[in-house]
């Protein structure tokens, strides 16, 4: 790995404590980090080097899944602060020589990786100040990494767009989702091309349809300021499920590489069906959480939350019909479902497969169960697959029974983790590409349109369910149910109006 | 179900007690007995009713996987005892006298099984005298059970056949091949017929062999008699793997009935490619074990067990490369194997698939798995599928997991007992249709007759290994492998000669 500064904006903030500390730190104890290496934090505070040592210090001891006391006193010592008002081009001089002179005192090669752990609004200007600053200037390369939100729309996003690239190239820049981030959702790709068994089934020939699930259990916390302005369609469909969907759905590329990889993926996105805003309200279902229980408590309904507007429209829960208009996938529904105060934490893809041997089983009692591929992405992790087989204990009756591959996540990366990792060799295959996040958007734009001119009813669900009916009737109107859901609904409560 | 008289030929012997009355008695405890119910022990022995009942009792409480004891005496009342010397066709009158005395008594429809449980010479005289005697003559239906062997050769086979053909039609010979009773081997049905995901890729397109191993620890044990005439080849070879090579084979029936399923392993049976004489050396491997270790104990070697020539060539191993000409099976070689003082007590079926993608990983160290379904079928009962998927805490490296599920074994019903079930209900799926035999038998008989020219070559191997080098060979001139193998095979011994 080449050696490089890490440059971090946002050094003291709560996602850096959180997830960029310990994982730059469980990279460095699996010896992943370019050695020497430099890292920079900048804030607004005005900390000493040691507090922010300190600071580095203690994120990792509360927040790591490792926290060997050994490695830390070496590990720290790579650290500096710089305090920067990001808002003033000024500012960024004494950064720039921060790095240049921690570059020669470690004879670290002008390899430049900024880190944007900040709000959405300082991208344009940090950006635009790494570059007029000189900081972006260097014999080696420069990458960019930035998290979600790209934009509140599809203008928005391409306005953001255009001010990032006036600074980085779409190849320098690294557009975290963490759901990329997820070794599940990674091994999607080893599942479908390195698996001469599913991919053989991986199409729609016999694939009836597929189902993503990202269901939450907790509400809106302390966000409610952010997600009562981007509900779940913006918080959750946009990025997270249609990535998701892409992985699912990509075709085998030519080469494993993060170009045909992505390449693919694009063009899943590409073949994505468009709504008309007229029709959004016959595919896609809105929701939002009501009063009910969650694990035996009672919770409180969203607009009863505060920060919430107390007559919101806030979509919390969506489900929507996508189609892929390509010859792989044509006729094959993908579903997909995110919700907040849903009866259960859990993300994954289940796949069901068509039977067309159905009527060799007629003279049953029971229609034989269809195969199910089953992806546990979270909490969870793991591979199933639901088949049928005979029980000798019962006569021989053919009942499903699943095969399955539960993998340990004791010790298993954090989605950060892998992240940072191949940010750092520079492998972009599990970055969202400037192409994904703007199909995404388009695709997305007519369904928002819908919801804010109020075309499409909005359901309320009872915190501790699946959501509302119409997700329900959404699949079986095509035939269809939604499997693994873990027990019968509770009937609906009376809408609020 | 039809009452029915249930007669038992060999009633004091060694099966009866062991597998046939358990296998009884644990179908009564389930009602899945006719009722009224009449079974009549017929032996050379002098005994009572009382006496017969006695044995009876105790044989269920030794062997049967329950014995409450509650229902013991009402179960054992419904058994009668008639002495009879097969031999001696008048003796047969006193046991049609007391079938008859039976129905009337109970009032049973005149439904009468045959079972003969005794040694193969007496197939011949007592299907002969049930004829003569007025047994099989009723109103109602006869059937007839019998069990391996089936002749020793194809001649003696089919002379059998003729003399069981004059007194009972083929649909009411029910054969039993115990391996036919395993659930698992049952399960094979189910497998590929209620699976789509595995009805996909059951062809010569997705699949690369497969492999059925039937692999025993113990040696001859007190059948060196009966075992040194018979070797490996009848004594396995021709029914049980055969068998199971035609479950696995099989392609999908019009309808799942007996007549349905049996003429699908018909047509197997009848593509599979026959061998010449001089070709043997070429596709079958046989073994003779030498002295080893089984578990870390000692082991003789075959020619030294009781009972064996001290310079027996008898074959205690076959391995053998078995080629089906369809257009399913095509290319696709089916490698069967079978051997006494193997390293591992185990059954099973494993398939390996292609792998087309194979070059897509080609910058991966090593050359991805292939994907293999396991079917466990003795002792362990199970599916496994082995994929491959990343390993998150290994840098992402594709690594092969196993996605498995194993059946419990606890209270499911033996062999005999589902296949006694069947009879009763007059379900002959599982029982060996004469076809099947007599293919089987056509297509061992060249084999038979390259052992005894010694055309192909006696390889010892040592008790407590995978059999011969030679059978490592067969798989390796092809490009493959045994898979599941536990450990490294350790080196020959020095050939006996």
């Amino acid at each position: 790995m080449e050696s490089m500064s890490f440059v971090l904006f946002g050094a003291t903030g709560d996602l850096a404590k959180r997830k960029i500390y310990p994982a730059l730190y469980n990279l460095y104890l699996d010896q992943k980090m370019p050695s020497p290496f430099s890292i920079i934090g900048v804030g607004r505070r005005d900390w000493s080097d040691e507090e922010f040592q300190a600071s580095v210090r203690k994120s990792v001891q509360t927040f790591s899944r490792r926290a060997e006391m050994e490695e830390m006193d070496e590990f720290v010592q790579a650290f500096r602060y710089c305090a920067v008002d990001v808002t003033d081009p000024e500012a960024f001089k004494p950064l720039q020589s921060l790095v240049a002179q921690r570059e020669a005192e470690l004879q670290i090669a002008e390899n430049r990786m900024f880190y944007l752990s900040v709000a959405p609004e300082f991208f344009d200007v940090i950006s635009s100040s790494i570059k007029t600053s000189g900081l972006g200037t260097t014999k080696g390369w420069k990458r960019l990494i930035i998290e979600k939100p790209f934009g509140h729309d599809l203008k928005s996003a391409q306005q953001l767009n255009e001010k990032l690239g006036a600074a980085f190239a779409e190849e320098e820049i690294y557009r975290i989702d963490h759901y990329l981030g997820k070794p599940m959702v990674q091994n999607l790709e080893a599942l479908e091309f390195a698996n001469p068994v599913f991919q053989a089934l991986w199409n729609n020939q016999y694939i009836a349809n597929v189902q993503i699930t990202a269901g939450e259990t907790v509400g809106v916390e302390e966000r409610a300021g952010y997600y009562d302005q981007a509900g779940a369609i913006r918080d959750m469909v946009q990025n997270h499920l249609l990535q998701m969907l892409m992985m699912t759905a990509m075709h085998v590329p030519k080469r494993i590489s993060a170009n045909d990889i992505r390449a693919q993926k694009r063009q899943v996105m590409e073949a994505v069906r468009p709504l008309q805003k007229e029709e959004v309200a016959q595919h896609v279902v809105r929701g939002q959480y009501a009063a009910g229980e969650i694990s035996d408590k009672p919770a409180v309904d969203y607009r009863g939350e505060p920060g919430v507007r107390p007559d919101s429209m806030t979509d919390t829960f969506i489900a929507a019909r996508v189609w892929i208009d390509d010859p792989f996938w044509k006729g094959v529904p993908f579903y997909i479902r995110t919700g907040k105060r849903m009866k259960e934490k859990s993300t994954r893809i289940v796949i069901e497969f068509k039977n067309p041997l159905e009527g060799l089983y007629h003279h049953h009692q029971d229609k034989p169960a269809p195969n199910l591929l089953i992806i546990s992405v979270h909490p969870n992790e793991g591979i199933a697959l639901q088949v049928n087989s005979k029980n000798p204990s019962n006569s021989g009756k053919i009942e499903p029974v699943t095969v399955d591959f539960s993998a340990g996540t004791a010790g298993v990366p954090e989605a950060y983790e892998l992240l940072l990792f191949d940010a750092l060799r520079g492998d972009s295959t599990y970055f969202a590409h400037w192409k994904e996040v703007e199909l995404s958007w388009k695709w997305v734009e007519p369904i928002l349109a819908a919801f804010r001119e109020n075309l499409v009813p909005l359901h309320f669900y009872p915190a501790g369910s699946y959501g509302p009916d119409a997700a329900e009737k959404l699949l079986t109107a095509d035939g269809f149910q939604w499997w693994l859901d873990q027990a019968p609904r509770r009937e609906p409560v009376a809408s609020h109006s």
